[in-house]
């Protein structure tokens, strides 16, 4: 018989409200003989204040024993920028090397975007998880003095960059428009870009019924809001993958549904799934937030897991809510968690 | 008698034709009394393939001699990717400290955005424009191998934030809603955002009339589209400016009315003004490149000469051309310099 032994981390904010209806939507879609076995962990600002703990080796040996986690959300006002974001979030795509950021953007009919016309945007971004500018490397000296002088390394391997760019070959090859671009900025991070585009020609062989372009970071955010159609799949380095990918969420619907992924492909370490957006702590505890971008989450962690007819139903689930909400009177969190629910289970 | 004694850098694809009308409108708008003496350099491909130079020390001094520089666009697909932004571009922005990367945004009456509704777009964009990522620090070893480590490292002064920092917060506090924001990466970034944001705030002080605000570089390409009203004054550094710049001329209007100026605000070297657009090789010869960018790049450079009455001037004339352009047939590159000089001279 099946099971799915899964970590729960609603975390701080908005991420417990959302992430209950996350489970609840995961409850009704999974079938009768998958054992479904949660374990929740108090991560965030909350355990930070108390134990000034973030992530410790024992809750990484803990996290280490589930098949996968699901993510609420991470981040307060009330802990200094950086520190869980560090701590917590980085440390963990880190030690689970989660080297594959994968962040589909879809945008589903009834979804409002601000961009005019009816535009078609239905793409992917392989944001690098585990390399570039995130490594913390760098440092800083006569801090606080006006001759301070403050570094940061992008750290780039052939290694760390050929697997993410293998991961998204597949991905494209799996595709019906079979597009890959890669996006960088080769032209003045010319050690890191010669060293991108060169791995990525050499995939691009393996690959020949993929079409490949290159595209320079700033001219994709035009792409991105004049021709979003012009995407299939994305391939980045790690702060390029962030920002181009909040700037996607943004035109296809917004962070109240954008879905992601951190995933190790070798199963070494349990994946991660967790919606784009942050903790919102101005609507927390009052129902307002959105659980669809959460909901979305599960499903890319039911793919990845290998269920895939319950991954299609809850995004069905989802396009068939959303595609009925214009004109209607706005739904608690809970009530959009308890409709989905109905759906996927129908 | 007052002079300016310009240089002018046409360089490659359509940088010829609108620097041209560029010209054309400079001089259509100068008083009688101004004498205008320009110099013409052919940096760009074809001397890159000529001589193999892109920048040298006596072009720099030769340069220097300059009130100003006025330059087309420089790049072409004939050239390795990297050779003429790192050797040209970059190089004139560090010889002549060009700290201040100035890049205005407006979307003006009747110019097509690819945002929905009627979007209030006035901002402007302070990037830095000698530090961070582009200093072309970093490396590469065992280049070409499966053991490739290639590393790009970004530099942070505090004299450089600073300078930068301060410049914005003057133009802030010059514009009538008085409104900075801070755009960086602090909780990623935390050596170069910990700087960033201890200048920017200590900077604040001096200037209790500005109201300021953080976002992280993710979160501003949202609200770059969802909210561009929110704008008015943004300070960042040079690769996060180079991303949300281009994501900025993208939703005012297109690249094709993006001006911008590289300053040295202490007059010690000549700054350089340019369309924000490239070379588009695609369209290069054939008349159909629109010179407003660089025509608005005129008024950038006659502004920092002190030519107030006619940067506005031209300012009006762009204004008045691109709201009567609904229903017409396309012009030529030349025919709008033209109409742009009769509106000046006017
Ligand atoms: C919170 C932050 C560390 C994180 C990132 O930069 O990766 C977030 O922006 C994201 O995209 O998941
Ligand atoms: C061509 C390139 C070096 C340049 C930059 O990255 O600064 C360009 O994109 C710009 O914004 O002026």
């Amino acid at each position: 018989s099946r099971s799915i032994n899964l970590a729960v981390i609603p975390g701080d904010g908005i991420g417990q409200e959302v992430v209950a209806e996350g489970l609840k939507v995961l409850s009704a879609v999974l079938p009768q003989d998958v054992k479904l076995e949660t374990k929740e962990y108090d991560f965030g600002a909350k355990r930070y204040h108390a134990t000034g703990e973030t992530l410790t080796d024992a809750d990484l040996d803990a996290l280490k024993k589930h098949d996968a986690i699901l993510l609420g959300a991470i981040g307060d006002p009330s802990v200094p920028s950086g520190v869980l974001e560090r701590g917590f979030l980085l440390k963990l795509r880190f030690a689970f090397d989660h080297h594959v950021n994968l962040r589909p953007s879809k945008l589903l009919p009834g979804v409002a975007t601000p961009l005019a016309g009816e535009p078609q945007i239905d793409f992917v971004v392989v944001r690098e998880g585990t390399e570039g500018p995130y490594t913390g490397n760098g440092g800083t000296i006569r801090k606080g003095t006006e001759h301070e002088v403050a570094t940061e390394v992008s750290v780039n391997t052939a290694f760390g960059v050929e697997r993410v760019v293998r991961d998204a070959f597949a991905r494209a090859q799996a595709r019906p428009r079979k597009k890959l671009a890669l996006i960088h900025k080769n032209n003045v991070l010319t050690f890191a870009g010669h060293l991108w585009t060169n791995v990525f020609n050499k995939v691009a062989e393996e690959f020949p019924e993929v079409t490949t372009e290159y595209m320079h970071v700033d001219a994709a955010t035009i792409y991105l809001v004049t021709q979003p159609e012009r995407f299939d799949v994305i391939v980045t380095d790690n702060l390029f993958g962030d920002i181009i990918t909040d700037l996607a969420a943004a035109v296809s619907g917004g962070i109240g549904v954008a879905a992601s992924g951190n995933i190790n492909p070798s199963g070494e370490f349990p994946s991660m799934f967790e919606p784009v957006h942050g903790s919102a702590p101005d609507i927390a505890g009052q129902g307002k937030a959105d659980p669809t971008a959460t909901v979305l989450s599960v499903a890319l962690l039911l793919r990845h897991l290998g269920y895939e007819a319950e991954a299609a139903r809850i995004d069905e689930a989802v396009s068939a809510d959303l595609s009925e909400r214009t004109g209607k009177p706005a739904r608690s969190t809970s009530e959009i968690g308890d409709a989905l629910a109905v759906r996927v289970a129908g």
